[in-house]
C-alpha cells in the first residue's frame, strides 16, 4: 500500500471551513498560508486546504444555494470560480496558489465532493480519456443528503475510472498535495461508498503524484476499517465537529473505539480544531463570528487528546487573529513531539469520566494524559502497573514545560472538571 | 373524512404497467378500455389506468431513461406525451382520453410520481397559484432511488400547497376519476413520505372532484397504518408484485397483518394481478413478452385471496389478448359478489401452510376460503366452532358454481399444492 | 372469536400495583373492593385486581426478591401466599376472595406471569393433566428480564397446552372474571411471545369461563396488531406508565397510531391511572409514597384522551385516600358515557401539539376533544369540516356540565397548557 | 498489557468439542494428549484443552441436559465430574491432569461458561474471600441462551470480583495455561458482556499465572475491537464454525475485516479445525459421526487462510484417528513457519471469488496465498505493483515443498474451485 508511504506522521495543516464555510477566497487562503510559513511551519504545520465549493462563484456562507452553477472543464471537471480565485484565470486553476503554498515551503490541499456534478450530468457533457458522457456513468440516485453539487459514480460503468483518474490527473496538474473528498466515509443515506473510495485511491495512485487522501465526513464505520486503511491516509471518526464540550467528550470514546488502527500513513480524524477566530462565514455548528466556544481548559483538553491519539491536526480559525495564548496553544514543540512521534497510544482506563491515555517514544520515554472529563474536580491517577513501568522516572509537565521531580509506583493530580494534564516519564 | 365515502368497495380495474412498462399509448388504452366495456364492466371492473411516465415521449419499455425531458406545462406541471397520447395535443391533456373512457361507462386513473419535476426545479420553472417558483419549494434531497424524474416538495415552504393543489386541479379539468402516486408509501431511502401524503389528500380535498387516492409503492409500514386509512383509499401491501409464486405465497402474511384495516373506502392493496398477457413492453419482474407464469391452481388462490381479503382487484395483462379461461376468472359473479358484499374477512388459522380464511355477508352467508400454500398435497379442514357457526349449512363451491349439500360440524377437503377453494356457507 | 363477546366496552376498575406494588394484601383488596362498591360501581366501574406477586409470601415493595420460594401446589401452579390472603388457607386460593368480591356486585382479577415457575422446573414438579413434568415443557432459556419467577413454555412441547389449560381450569374454580398476564406482549428480549398468547386464548375458551384477557407490558408491537385483537382483550400501547408529564404527552401518538384497532372487545390499553394516593409500597415509576405529580389540568386531559379513545380505564391509587376532587374526576357519567357509547374515534388533527380527536354516538352526537399538550397557553379550534358537520349544533361542556349554546362551522377554545375540554355536539 | 507478552504467536492445540460434545473423558484427553507429544509437538502444537460442561456427570453429547446437577465445590465453584476424569477425586480438580500434560511438555487448558452456576444462586451458597453469597453477585435475568448452566455475574456487586478472582485462583492451583470463556463475546441475547471480559482479565492478572484468555463464542463484534485486544488474547470472529463450504467461504470477508487487529499476543480466531474423525458424540453443526466433509482442496483452503491470517489453530479431530494426510495437513512445517512468523497480513485484493493475500517475515521472504472460491475453475493472479515488490524473485510452493523457478513483476496459476496455494517469494 504505497499511500503508507507518505502521511508518515499525522497531517497538520489549515482549513477553510470553520472560518468561511463554502466562500474561502484566495487572498485569505494568501494570508493563512503566509501566516503558517511565518509562525507555525517550525513546528510542523504544512498544509493549507481550500475547503467546500470552490466551484462555485456566489457562495456567501455555509449554506449551499441549490442548484447553481458552478465553474467546469469541458470535461464535466469542477474548476475554481475566478472571481474568488484569481489566479485560475486563464484556465490555469488551483496551480497559481499551489505554487505560491509551494513557495512559502507549505502544501497545497483542496476539498472535492465524491461524484459527478449533478450540472454535467443533466448537460451530458464529456469526460476526458474516454468517448462516455457524463449521463453513461452517473449513478442519478445516488446523491449527497445534504448538498445539491453532485451525483455518485457508478464504478461498474465503462469510463467510470477513466473520469475519476482525470480528475486525479487534473490536480496533480495543478500539484495538488493533499485531497479531502466529502460525501464518501459516512454518507448517512448509504452508508460509506467503498467502491468510489478504491476507486478514488486507484486514481491517485495512477496520477503519479504523492497525494494525502482524507476522507469525510464521519462517523466512518467501524466495519470498514480495513477498508479505511487499505485505501486512505485518513478518515473522519465523527459528523462534523465544532466547539461544544458534549461533543469533544464524545471523543473520547471514538478515539478509544478507532486506537487499534493508527500507524504509519493511516490516522483516525478526530476532525478540525474550531480555535480561535472562527464562523466569520458560516453558521454551521449553530454559530456565528465568534471566538472559540471551547474554555481554556477544553482547548488544552482537545490539543492533549489529539496529540496523544495522534490525529490529524487542522485548525479550523482564521489564523490572522490567533492571540497570543492560540498560537502558544498550537506550537508547544514538547507536546506536538508526542503528536509526531510516541506511539501504541491506548486509554489506560476509564472511569466515571477519570480517563487516562499514555504512549511511548523510541526514546524511552512514556507519555500520559490524564482527563477529568466530569463536572466535578476529581484527582486522577495511574499506576506504574497501569503503565508498565518498574522504576522510578522523571515526570515532566509538557503543557507547562515544569519539570516536576521523580516519581514511583504511581502519579495523581487534581484536576479541574474539562481539564487535563500531558506528562512526559523518562 | 371525506375521500371514505367513495372507493365504498375495493376499486377494480386495468393498468398498463405490466404489460406496457412506461411505455402505454393511447391507442392501447382506448382497446383495453373497449375491451373492458364490452367484456367486464358488467361484472363491476371500471377504472382504467395510465401508468408511469406518460410525459416521456421516448419510453420504450420499463427500464427509465436518466434525465430525458419531460412533456411539462409552464406551470411545473407534467403533460402526456402527444406523440404517445395524440389526443392531449393542443392542451388537451387527458381530458380526450378521460372523455372517451367515460363514454364508455367507465372511470379514467393516472399514476404521478410524488413531487415535482427534477427538470422544473433546475430550470427554475413557474408554479400556479403562488409566485414561488420550482426551487423555491423543492427538496433537492428528497429523491426517487429508482428514476430521476422527480425531487420531493419541502411541505413547510410557502408555495408547496398551492403547487399539489395546481396539479389536482389540472386533474379534475382532465375529469380524471382515479390517481395512483408512487414513491410515496414506501421510499426505500426515507420510509414514508407522510406530509406529501397529507398535501395530496388536501390537495384532491381541494380540487372539488373525487377522485381515487391509490399509494405506491409498498410494503407500506404498518406503524402509519392510521395515516394511510386518514388519507387514501388504496396503499400498496407489497413491494411490486409479479407472478413468482414466493411472492404470492408471501401475501398470506401480509394481508393477516392488514386485514385489521381494511373497511369501507380503504382497501390495503395485494397489487396488481399479473396475469394474461404480460411483459409487453416491460422486463420488470424479471420476465419478458410472456403469458402469466402462475399456473392455474395458483392464478385461482390469488384471485380467491384477494376477493375474500377484498384487495382492490387492477388486471395487469393486454386485456384484448385474454383468452377464454382467464376472462372467466376475472368474471366469476360468486366470487366478485364475495369481493364486492362480504366483510369481516380473518384469517382463521395457519398451520404448516395449511390456511383458512373467512368472511360473510348481510344475507347471513359465511364464505370459507381454504388453501393450501405448500408443496404437498394437503388436507384443509375448519371447524364450525372456528367459524363460529351452530347449524347445518348448504355449502357451495363457488369456482365451480356448484352446490356441495349440507354440511355440519367441520368441512375437510383434499387441495393440490398451491390450490384453494372458495365455499358459501348459507 | 369469542372473546369479543365479552369486554364489549373497555373494562373499568382497580389495580393494585400502583400503590402497594407486588405486596397487597387481601384486606387492602377487601376496602378496595367495598368502596368502589359504595361509589363507583353505579358509574360502571367493576373489576378488582390483584396485580403481580400474591405468591410471595415476603413481598415488600415493588422490587422483586430473585429466587425466593413462591407459594406454589403440587400441579406447579402458584397459589396465593396465606399470609398476605388469609381466605385462600385450606386450598380455597383465591375463590373465598372472588366470592366476596362478586357479593359486592363486583368482579374479581388477577395478574400471572407468562410461562411456568422456575421452582417448579429446578425441581421438575408435576402437572396437572399431563404425565409431562415441569422440566419436559420449560423453555429454560426464555426467561423474563426483570424478574425472576417464570420461565417460558415451549409450546412445541407435549403436556405445554395443558399446562395452560390446568392454569386457567384452577382460575375458573376461584370464579376469576378477568387476567392480567404479564412479560408476553413485549417481553424486551424476545419481541412479543406469540405462541404463549395463543395458547393462553386456546386455554380461557377452553376453561369455559368469560374472562377478560388483558397482555402487559408494552408496548405492543403494531406488527402484531391482527394477532393482539385475535387473542386478547386489551393490550398495552406503552412500557409502565406512571404520572409524569412527558408519558401521558407520549400517549397521543399512541393512541393515533393504534385508533384503528379499536373495537367491541379488543382494546388498545393506555395503561392504569396514576391518579389518587400511590407509591404507598411502590417505587416503581421513580416515586414513593405520594398523591399523583399529574396536575389537575393534567388529569383532566388524561382522563379526556382514555374516554375518548376508549382505553380501559383501571385507577391505580389507594381508593379510600380519594379526595372529593378525584372521585368526582372519575365519575362524571356525562364523560363516561364517552368512554361507554362512543365510537368511531379518531384525531382530527395535531398541529404544533394543538390537538384535537373526535367521536360519535348512536344519539346523533358527536364528541370533540380539544387539547393543548404545549407549554404554551393556545388557541386550539376545529371546524365543521374537519369534523364532517354540517348544521348548527348545541354544544356542551362535559366536564364542567354546562351548556355551551348554539355553534356552527367552527369552535375554538383557549387552553392553558397541558390543559383540553370535552364537548358534545348534538 | 501484560497478556499480550505472552501467547506471542497464534496458540495451536487441540480442542475435544468437534469430536466428544459436552462429554470427554480423561482417557481421552490422555490420548490425545499423548498423541500430539508424539506426532505433533514438534511443529509447535502445544494446548490440550478440555471443553464445555466437564462438571456434569451424565453428559452424552453435544446437546445439553437442562437443569441437570453441575459438580460444585462449597465456594460456588464448578469442578470436574469424577466419573468422567478420575484424578480429580480427593479434590484435586484438574490438577493431576494438568500434571500429566505438562509431564509430556504441552500446556493444559479448560473451558468456562460466563458467569455463576444458576444452583449456586438458586442454593445461595458462599464464595470464596468475601462474605457475600451467590444470590448477592447474580445478574439473574442474565442467562446464556444455549445452556442452562450459568447466570451472568452482576460487577457492580460486592462480592463480583472476587468470586472471580476465586475462580482463577483455582485454576491456577490447577496449573491451567489456557481457558476459553464461553457466553461472553457475543452473547446472541445482549450483545458482548464487556464488564465480565474486563473482570476476568482482572481475575487472571491477579492469579499470578499466565494464562492464555480465549473469549467465545462469536461474531465478536468488530465494534469492540479495542476492548478484546485489551483484554484477550484470542477472540472468535465466527459462530460455531463446522464442516460447510459455506462456513469457510465466509470466513475471507471476516478475516479481512479483522485483519488490521492481528498482533503479537492478540489473535482474532477463525474457530477450530473441524479436521479428521470428528462428530463422535456430538451432533452439533448438523452432523453425526463422520470423517470430515471437507474435501482435500478445501482442507488445504482453509489451513492456508488460518495460516497465513495467523488464526490460532485448534485441532477439533479425534488425533489419534488422523489418517497420513491429514498429519501431513497439520505438520507442513513450511505452512507453519508462515503461520508462526510472518506478518503484516492483508487481502490484496477480492474479485468474483479470486482471493489474494500477502504477508512477509523478517528474513525479507513475502508470502502469498492464492485463493479461488468461486464454483469454477479459475486463473488467480497477482502482480508485483500489487504485492509492492521490485525485482525477481525464487517462488516456492508451500505445500508441495517445491521450487517453482524464477519469477518476475506477476504470478499466475489457474486453480479448481475451493482451492489455493501458498508461495513464498524470496
Amino acid at each position: 500500500m504505497n499511500h503508507h508511504k507518505f502521511a508518515q506522521t499525522p497531517p497538520m495543516g489549515w482549513n477553510s471551513w470553520d472560518c468561511y464555510g463554502a466562500t474561502v477566497r484566495e487572498e485569505e487562503v494568501r494570508g493563512n498560508a503566509e501566516y503558517m510559513a511565518e509562525h507555525m511551519k517550525q513546528y510542523g504545520w504544512e498544509y493549507v486546504v481550500v475547503d467546500i465549493q470552490w466551484s462555485e462563484p456566489g457562495a456567501t456562507s455555509s449554506v449551499y444555494r441549490p442548484f447553481v452553477p458552478l465553474k467546469m472543464d469541458e470535461y464535466s471537471r469542477l474548476i475554481p470560480a475566478e472571481n474568488r480565485f484569481p489566479s485560475a484565470k486563464g484556465g490555469n486553476g488551483f496551480k497559481p496558489l499551489a505554487d505560491f503554498v509551494h513557495s512559502l515551503g507549505l502544501k497545497f490541499g483542496i476539498h472535492i465532493m465524491r461524484g459527478i456534478p449533478r450540472q454535467a450530468v443533466h448537460q451530458n457533457t464529456k469526460l476526458l480519456g474516454t468517448d462516455k458522457r457524463a449521463r453513461d456513468i452517473a449513478k442519478p440516485n445516488s446523491i449527497c443528503p445534504w448538498n445539491t453539487d453532485m451525483y455518485g459514480v457508478d464504478m461498474n460503468k465503462e469510463g467510470a475510472q477513466d473520469y475519476y483518474n482525470s480528475l486525479f490527473q487534473l490536480y496533480a496538474e495543478w500539484e495538488v498535495d493533499f485531497v479531502k473528498v466529502d460525501d464518501i466515509a459516512d454518507s448517512k443515506l448509504y452508508s460509506a461508498h467503498t467502491e468510489e473510495i478504491k476507486a478514488i485511491r486507484k486514481a491517485i495512485d495512477h496520477c503519479g503524484r504523492d497525494m494525502v487522501l482524507s476522507l469525510s465526513p464521519g462517523p466512518a464505520p467501524l466495519e470498514h476499517a480495513s477498508l479505511f486503511e487499505e485505501n486512505a491516509n485518513m478518515w473522519r471518526m465523527t459528523d462534523d465537529y465544532w466547539d461544544h464540550w458534549h461533543l469533544l467528550h464524545d471523543m473520547f470514546t471514538r478515539c478509544y473505539k478507532w486506537s487499534k488502527n493508527v500507524g504509519l500513513g493511516h490516522w483516525p480524524d478526530a476532525d478540525m480544531l474550531p480555535l480561535g477566530h472562527i464562523g466569520i462565514r458560516s453558521v454551521d455548528g449553530g454559530g456565528a463570528d465568534r471566538l472559540s466556544r471551547f474554555t481554556k481548559d477544553e482547548q488544552v483538553t482537545m490539543m492533549t487528546l489529539w496529540s496523544i491519539f495522534r490525529s490529524p491536526l487542522m485548525f479550523g480559525g482564521e489564523l490572522r487573529d490567533n492571540d497570543e495564548w492560540t498560537l502558544e496553544l498550537i506550537t508547544n514543540e514538547e507536546v506536538l513531539k508526542v503528536h509526531r512521534e510516541s506511539y501504541g497510544a491506548r486509554q489506560v482506563y476509564r472511569e466515571d469520566d477519570r480517563i487516562v491515555w499514555c504512549s511511548k517514544d523510541d526514546e524511552g520515554n512514556t507519555y500520559v494524559a490524564l482527563f477529568n472529563a466530569s463536572e466535578e474536580q476529581a484527582e486522577v491517577s495511574v499506576t506504574w502497573e497501569e503503565l508498565q513501568l518498574e522504576s522510578t522516572k522523571l515526570a515532566r509537565d509538557l503543557w507547562k514545560k515544569q519539570q516536576l521531580g521523580e516519581v514511583e509506583g504511581k502519579i495523581s493530580y487534581t484536576l479541574e472538571p474539562h481539564a487535563s494534564m500531558l506528562l512526559q516519564l523518562s
